[in-house]
């Protein structure tokens, strides 16, 4: 494909338009992902999440900016809520992203949500492909929010950076505790506010906690608890550090292959889920399908009830393909 | 089945350990949905979401203690996020729901996050089923948080309950965004600090601009947007009566069997997905399955070469059944 050899060959511009084909699932989305695939699988991918008003994008673009003067190039990829009207973000990291402006060694993404659960997790994991196959060495994936779709998004990197910030009041300290889990590194940012000290306390013993329950399973990675101040650049070049010594450890342990492996596994069932249950809605068709809602939204019978008779019909119109 | 003849006739015990089939998809949850079925349908299931800090579970309590007092029974199903080391959820809706306590017309479920995409709007779905079957006449799903997930839980409802408050952040207020068109009632919540009428009028003029874009298609809901003081109980009188108002016009409208239609049909496709990767993964064995997962890390093939492979080997090997 044109599009997809300008890409590979550094066209910011062809980029743009295969995400675009990506982010949509056009028509093209397949055979660009697969055409992209064999030059996938060497970049970084970074997940950074946490509750709101922790400073996030602050520590992205900071991150962003020291990784780019250690020569790495860098892909960011910040998923936001969409605007309710017009389907855009709101408050675009592209704005914020300003002083990265210009750098051709630097690449943002900014997405709005996509509408389906499930939906903008495979799109931001394709966008992070596309990143990674024209050759961006770290994606950094945003995620604004503490939902179970951000969750699962930040599980798909390699490492992931949770953000913390004191004094944010009951109801958000209780949205981090699902995010304690999948953090490498933890963050408090706006360390220079009062309770700094105790949110690092707080993280370290819950950590603490965690670990006595997961004993002995070889050489295992100790989150860090860092304390930045990401406006002030004040701490950031100590997460890049954590950063990279996570990648190191992923590496030495084999763990990195095996998340690799995990990504593939996943994909391959949600790819497989998606072409079955297309084959058999088309075998159906929808009037049939109509028919069935409507028996099962009248309460003549269960869901379940349906997808068996369903099944049985499917697979006995069903001849094997040649 | 004994245990659901027993919740069925109004055993709390045995709807307590119903709903734990349900929430951890035991060998039983299937047959469980199934025989309750038949009963399920008449509950009003009211969505409440907002952005962290609004102050939802307040609201969600004097809502609970109003229409109680209006002689409706009363379902609560919290989604909090999980502690990470526990599983249990931080701050138990239970706690704050004391003062609902001892009546048994109110039946409280706070749900800890159960890992996978998906998993937890399906597992708060199938608990709202319950509750509906065993006859709770409203059932409120609180979700914390303004993540995807809990947007598509509570797409699921008859009517969602969108909560903001004044003066949460410019972040704060950008995840709102999402949440404003699946809003049927916008309270804003904490009404008594400076920044309300604002508030109020900021969304009453995103409401116009959406309302503008989508004219004409008969009797339409306009989402009234009001103001609470949840902690004081001010103002939740004409919430319980934009909610019941909702109501009455889903069901004047036809709204409200095509909101069961579209239930039910996202419901049968994600049994029939899940049903047919059953049956293809069971056929293909771990073993092969891992070949072709260690095939797509290793970059020899891409995913949907292997979707592809997969499915035409199955196809070729399957012999209709009888």
């Amino acid at each position: 494909m044109e599009l997809v050899a300008q890409a590979l060959a550094g066209n910011r511009r062809a980029l743009a338009r295969l995400l675009t084909h990506v982010e949509n699932n056009s028509a093209q989305a397949r055979a660009i992902l697969a055409a992209l695939h064999p030059h996938t699988g060497r970049a970084h991918i970074v997940g950074v999440t946490g509750a709101p008003g922790t400073g996030k994008s602050t520590l992205v673009n900071e991150l962003a900016k020291r990784l780019r003067a250690q020569g790495h190039t860098v892909g960011v990829v910040a998923v936001d809520p969409s605007s309710p009207f017009s389907g855009g973000a709101l408050l675009g990291d592209r704005v914020r992203m300003q002083d990265l402006a210009g750098d051709s060694g630097v690449f943002v993404r900014s997405m709005a949500t996509r509408g389906s659960l499930g939906g903008l997790a495979q799109a931001s994991g394709d966008v992070v492909k596309v990143l990674d196959a024209v050759g961006f060495d770290v994606t950094l994936v945003e995620t604004v929010g503490a939902g179970q779709a951000e969750v699962d998004i930040a599980r798909t990197a390699h490492t992931t950076v949770v953000v913390e910030a004191p004094g944010l009041g009951d109801e958000v300290q209780a949205l981090k505790a699902g995010l304690l889990e999948i953090a490498d590194v933890l963050v408090v940012n706006k360390a220079d506010r009062p309770g700094a000290a105790q949110a690092v306390q707080a993280l370290q013993g819950m950590l603490d906690l965690g670990r006595d329950s997961a004993p002995g399973r070889g050489e295992e990675w100790q989150p860090p608890v860092l304390q930045t101040v990401a406006l002030d650049g004040v701490g950031v070049d100590e997460v890049v550090e954590a950063i990279a010594a996570h990648r190191a450890y992923l590496q030495r342990s084999g763990l990195w292959m095996r998340r690799e492996q995990e990504r593939a596994r996943s994909d391959l069932k949600r790819l497989l889920e998606r072409a079955l249950l297309e084959q058999i809605l088309a075998a159906v068709g929808e009037e049939e399908l109509q028919r069935w809602v409507e028996r099962i939204a009248a309460r003549e019978m269960d869901t379940f009830a349906a997808v068996q008779a369903m099944l049985d019909v499917w697979q006995k119109n069903h001849t094997p393909s040649q």
